[in-house]
């Protein structure tokens, strides 16, 4: 019972005190009263392990709680939060943290990719809790209400903002017409986007979440090398402003759903972007937002909508972590370890089953809409709607613009090569996939 | 460790077999395995308590679960869910519950609002469980996301759409132009209001969640009474025309915020009908959904969005309280307790601060908006914006529509009765709280 008196106080190990770290310094350093009553016994901040302990930093970071030993550090501590990103030696740390008896809190998304089994593994086998809210989509509670608030539920569907700066740069290509270049500078200067863009608008930043968010809704584990990744950087402004003429916004989204039967089937794992219907709840979703949008056999759609990063939105989804670690170190009990109890095939990237609309540049006579259309039904991939254009809406070039029925990748593929192959064609302009419809 | 061999099944009592009540029984026949291996044990339905065994029921309801001495069935389980609604006998079979050490997972919000506290206590004296995930908001996770992943944040304000059937009704005003007796005809004939629309049209079931929400959020004891509470009658179809007009929508909304410090202020809590800006995250929510939008000084904005009601999202939300409370009297420990640390006055209706939208029926000639701006300013209230409508655009009168700035409830009123008073002042036609801008 957290109530007798005078417990002894949870040592904290920090490792890490970036843009995060600093925030979680704070939270702790700041909430003593706060923290010590939703624990049971007061939070002390044992120490902060960094690289350096001449760098700058904000005022609320005590300079004697910095050191550079961290492994000593971590071998004094009842929770270690891991903040410091990347695979080493965030990796060795947190194990021997495991190893030792500690519990961890980690917001490190490309390790828990990479290598989360191993880690999630150690804190079972060591009885202790391994917890990453923070490593999904920021602030956004997404790993607690999928991991426990849907337990007794089967999670068919999801599909997630998770990247900020694409959504940033998607958004102002809509809203202002720019093209992906300019968007990106933006992005840039507002210090949403890194001077190297590539973990964000390659996808795989989205791509190692998607990895974490399939492994937790379908209780079983998917590695980032499962995940089918394209980014942004073929979408062009073109490609947007047409997404908006037929009713829908273009976003990056982490696709993770089982095909076929829910407790038998297979699960196909991608980021990709993709045109969202206007009026879905994604489709609000503007500027650096993050939502991720889960379909579930018995609670239908759900939405969590929040900050997906920044340092004190991830603080404060680290600091409800640390928590729930520290209090159950204090009352006993473990939570629910990894559930890892389905092993569902992960589909290769040409099985995913999706509709796609797909954007034809073709000469302006008749009988060419016939001509594709026979393309589309001799290699069984289904109609669902076509949209001509008339030459004067695109400077002389008469558009096709074909939404289809679900179809196989690999059949869609084929069939935009011999549409591609048509006389009338003049080009395959976009194709891209439809999703939330 | 649920590992170990064989391990006891958990043995679940269900109270009540309406139509969340049938979908929890389903939920639990339908997926055993599933369960089992969530929880680490496999989960027994021992019976189900019902007023009547001869009533017509769902094929999925085994008749020989089916008992009508409830208080018999409660002795003897690990879980006891209650769905069975109102205030007893569920209180005294909870109570009883908790007093013989079993852990209880209820969707009774009615219950909680009225009597949670003495509940809660009885819970945590016992060292057990009482969850209601399902009491607010149906399958969307939100109590547990504010309770547990904001543990370590503060949370300032809530706006919540917390009930289905007026957002519905309020919806169809704003599509379709219809009068509230038309949208609400509708939503009976849909199902989705009781033939009685009191509880919901008035805000009784509304203002039982804004008491659970605000005493979770702000870690305090706020009852059933503290809610001011207003609901839709008095909303026109030219209310919701006009809200458009000004850039809002009309939702019915559950309000919690602090004013003030957020460790030493007041709380306000109240249900009433409200403009939201029409980019408002939660302008989007459509037709019979809930969303609950949280505003916490770390994370910053959240909204999280689903079915507020329906027998298999209730449903879901319960089975994921029995996976947690389950697995926890298997792997010992419990988690967190309702926390009541903090001490925060609730302030009464009229200290309430908030911006309102004022609309006046007005002589057509000038010195009339001057002469109105005079009595605001006499009253400390500031004015935002100000649009006068020509007669044309309202048959005959000028309206004008005041926006104000925050302001206390109570000067507010007694500005509105000046304003009444003054001689070119045909009618102040509504009085509406903005809120989200």
């Amino acid at each position: 019972m957290p109530e007798t008196s005078s417990p002894a106080p949870l040592r904290v190990a920090l490792l890490g005190c970036g843009v995060v770290g600093t925030e979680v310094a704070r939270g702790i350093l700041e909430n003593p009263i706060d923290l010590a009553a939703r624990v049971g016994a007061p939070v002390e901040l044992a120490g902060i392990a960094v690289r350096s302990l001449d760098a700058e930093r904000d005022p609320a970071v005590p300079r004697d709680l910095l050191t550079t030993d961290a492994t000593a550090l971590v071998d004094g501590a009842d929770v270690v939060v891991e903040v410091m990103g990347g695979i080493e030696p965030a990796r060795t740390l947190i194990a021997r943290a495991l190893a030792g008896g500690a519990a961890v809190v980690t917001a490190n998304k490309a390790l828990l990719a990479e290598r989360g089994p191993e880690l999630f593994e150690a804190a079972d086998a060591a009885g202790v809790d391994l917890l990453y809210e923070a490593a999904v989509a920021g602030a956004i509670p997404i790993v607690r209400p999928i991991r426990e608030s849907l337990a007794g539920d089967h999670v068919r569907r999801i599909l997630g903002i998770v990247n900020g700066t694409t959504n940033y740069v998607l958004d102002r290509m809509a809203t202002e017409g720019l093209e992906l270049d300019q968007a990106v500078k933006e992005a840039q200067a507002l210090g949403y986007a890194e001077a190297d863009p590539t973990a964000d608008v390659d996808g795989f930043d989205a791509a190692a979440k998607a990895a974490i968010l399939a492994s937790l809704a379908f209780h079983t584990r998917v590695a980032l090398k499962d995940v089918a990744r394209e980014g942004i950087r073929g979408v062009s402004a073109a490609d947007v402003a047409w997404a908006s003429r037929t009713g829908h916004v273009i976003k990056l989204l982490a696709v993770a759903e089982v095909i076929g039967p829910v407790d038998d089937g297979e699960i196909s794992v991608r980021v990709h972007p993709a045109l969202v219907p206007a009026d879905h709840p994604l489709a609000a979703v503007r500027g650096a937002f993050n939502a991720v949008f889960v379909e579930a056999d018995g609670a239908g759609p759900l939405m969590f909508y929040g900050q997906g990063a920044g340092g004190r939105p991830t603080a404060s989804a680290v600091l409800g972590d640390v928590v729930s670690v520290a209090r159950r170190r204090l009352t006993g009990g473990k939570g629910l370890r990894e559930s890892k109890d389905q092993a569902f095939p992960v589909l290769p990237p040409e099985a995913a089953v999706t509709r796609f609309q797909v954007r034809l540049s073709v000469a302006d006579r008749p009988g060419v809409l016939a001509q594709v259309a026979g393309v589309l039904a001799d290699h069984g991939v289904s109609i669902d709607t076509v949209r001509q254009s008339s030459p004067d809406e695109e400077g002389g070039a008469a558009h096709l613009i074909i939404s289809t029925h679900a179809a196989r990748e690999a059949s869609l593929r084929a069939t935009v090569d011999a549409v591609a192959g048509l006389e009338p064609v003049r080009q395959v302009i976009s194709v891209l996939r439809v999703e939330g419809s």
